[in-house]
């Protein structure tokens, strides 16, 4: 099976990813934080170290603001909700997945938040102009994304966080799409909030995610609960990460995540991108010259995160996925990949896009055995 | 070591548990629900099996009513802001824990919600008569722990859950403790909302729990994003499970988790309350002789869902659980455990409470051992 899904989740995972979920669980997976016996210390111990590592990842100075929940999308609503009024004015892209459109659609019909949505050209790129141009004064907060998940387009985060920095706006970043073959430096591109799951490029396991939030900013935590600390209080503590992680953690979750970001620092993201570029650029030569096949992403090394996403013509992209999956056991996401707007933006929502999304463990010999099943599927179309 | 700490997490699992989430890790580990290729369809095949699974050993008729959430708290916070509007009375018990209080006085510092407390007695049993007596004209929720985890108290769960119906309230159950060894059957309890954590009783992995949700109770999700359904929308859609399960699901902790209900089952629920039990009735037994020591959980089987709470005269609960920690590598929890207002009610808050939880993995051996070391600390006390 050749797997081009990693935009979904990645697979597989480094081997020590498994092996270190495996130990933890077998030999320390007491409650970390909860109670003070030797396991218990050295489950959160694990957690701790994970933080550290995730943190320097980012460039996060202080790890205690960084806090892990169960995937982006519970990362997102907390960053959303937690600070958003009746009244307030939030700015969005037209190439955010549903995760971040969802909960701002919600706020907007049921909670009186303004909304507006800059939309991007037939790629899907973003000018940080246009969003400057929104900008109310009763604007709160930026939310945009690191990179598209239907086309990979990266976009201008950089210069919108200074657009937000410069007028006081906190700046949400997703970066579910590009964290782990992306650089991001939350100092350098002045982001207020990061958002990530752990279990596409970090490598991590499914069930992990993580939020940061920068010292100073604050929002409402959308849950409270046991957290192992002021025990006597019937309210939340107000310190981080405490303040927004109610509940016992996903102990060998996170440690897998942990040693997720391990290999991708001891990798190099810069190889990890260079690598990821070299198969997409392959892929999109692979495709460019097949005569049914239409590409909706770039090939630049600059502009796309790990994703060709095409149509053939007169062909639904379900039936193309459905062809590659049955036929050659390549896996890949057809459809609107949870993202209308994005796919409004690029003229695809009625027949969708065939995604082939790249990890660092797939290699050369998958991608063109992948540009061979296309080319036969397109040699199919045109004699029918 | 000897692990008494499994009213924070349990340890160890079944050993199918960890082999399951490894298998489904190393090989099926898509995106369960969004692609439509082979290893995201038997990654959703796996989680819809876990569904039915845990929906089978609670008596849940439509599986599809049940989601899984990362924890217990997760759910008690959708279970509990998802239904109670400004001006709503809610009644709970004195027995809960922080992740059903905290909720509830949040909202009722900051969101208008009126709160009835109904306080037990020195063990914390409660009368269901005195929370029918809290009863108002408002009253649109009562929320009540199946089981103490300080001190393992059974709740009339049944009788309240009765009362609920009769008067047409909500009626949430916290079964963070006992599920897995004390049966849950939501008809016959009159169960609106059961919350759990996957990683107790029912001895799955961190990083799991969940929230039945009876067909016709409708509460208001707290995230929205991406469900892989309904993609072209951007408001959640309104079908269960998907409404309360936004973003990636944690397949391989859900999957460990479906392989701990089915170890429950196979070995009988009435079997694993009949061993704990009996682990529990030796352990009071062994202490009641102790000089120094108090107790304050009940021995007989049908009021407690395994937890041994005691304290000794004139010595700091984290002292005792320190020294048997470090002196003996007996595993146990000391302090509040996150739950002040049960401490209230059996007047522990100051010094708190060393507690000894029982797993099905505990033998008679670590009962006895644990026994004598408890004698020795009371002598040493008592030299001093």
């Amino acid at each position: 099976m050749i797997y081009l899904d990693n935009a979904a989740t990645s697979f597989p995972k480094p081997e020590k990813v498994y092996e270190e979920i495996a130990r933890c669980m077998r030999e320390y997976c007491a409650n970390p934080g909860r109670s003070g016996h030797a396991m218990s210390i050295e489950a959160g111990r694990a957690v701790m170290q994970a933080r550290d590592t995730i943190s320097s990842l980012f460039n996060i100075s202080n790890p205690l603001q960084l806090v892990f929940t169960k995937n982006a999308t519970e990362a997102l609503n907390i960053a959303i909700k937690g600070g958003l009024k009746p009244g307030d004015h939030a700015i969005t892209t037209g190439m955010e997945h549903n995760s971040v459109i969802r909960p701002l659609k919600t706020l907007e019909r049921d909670f009186g938040v303004e909304l507006s949505i800059v939309r991007g050209n037939d790629f899907g790129e973003i000018q940080p102009e246009d969003i400057g141009r929104c900008i109310r004064p009763n604007t709160k907060l930026i939310a945009a994304t690191l990179s598209s998940n239907v086309n990979g387009i990266i976009l201008p985060v950089k210069e919108i966080g200074a657009i937000a920095r410069d007028k006081g706006i906190t700046f949400l970043v997703d970066g579910s799409q590009g964290a782990g073959s992306v650089t991001i430096d939350v100092e350098d591109m002045n982001i207020d909030m990061l958002a990530f799951p752990g279990h596409k490029g970090l490598l991590g396991p499914q069930g992990t995610g993580g939020l940061y939030v920068r010292e100073g900013v604050h929002i409402n935590c959308l849950m409270q609960g046991g957290t192992g600390s002021s025990s006597e209080s019937v309210l939340q503590p107000e310190f981080m990460p405490d303040y927004m992680e109610s509940g016992t953690l996903n102990t060998p979750g996170i440690v897998g995540l942990g040693f997720g970001a391990s290999f991708i620092k001891s990798f190099g993201i810069e190889n990890i991108k260079h690598y990821k570029s070299e198969l997409i650029k392959r892929l999109h030569e692979g495709i460019v010259d097949i005569k049914e096949a239409k590409l909706y992403s770039k090939s630049d090394i600059n502009k796309n995160s790990g994703i060709v996403a095409l149509c053939f013509k007169n062909m639904d992209s379900n039936e193309i996925s459905s062809l590659l999956d049955r036929k050659y056991h390549i896996a890949t996401r057809a459809g609107l990949h949870c993202a209308p707007l994005a796919h409004k933006s690029l003229g695809t929502l009625k027949c969708g896009l065939v995604r082939l999304s790249v990890g660092c463990f797939n290699t050369v010999e998958e991608i063109d055995f992948t540009i061979s099943a296309l080319n036969e599927i397109s040699r199919e179309v045109q004699k029918n």
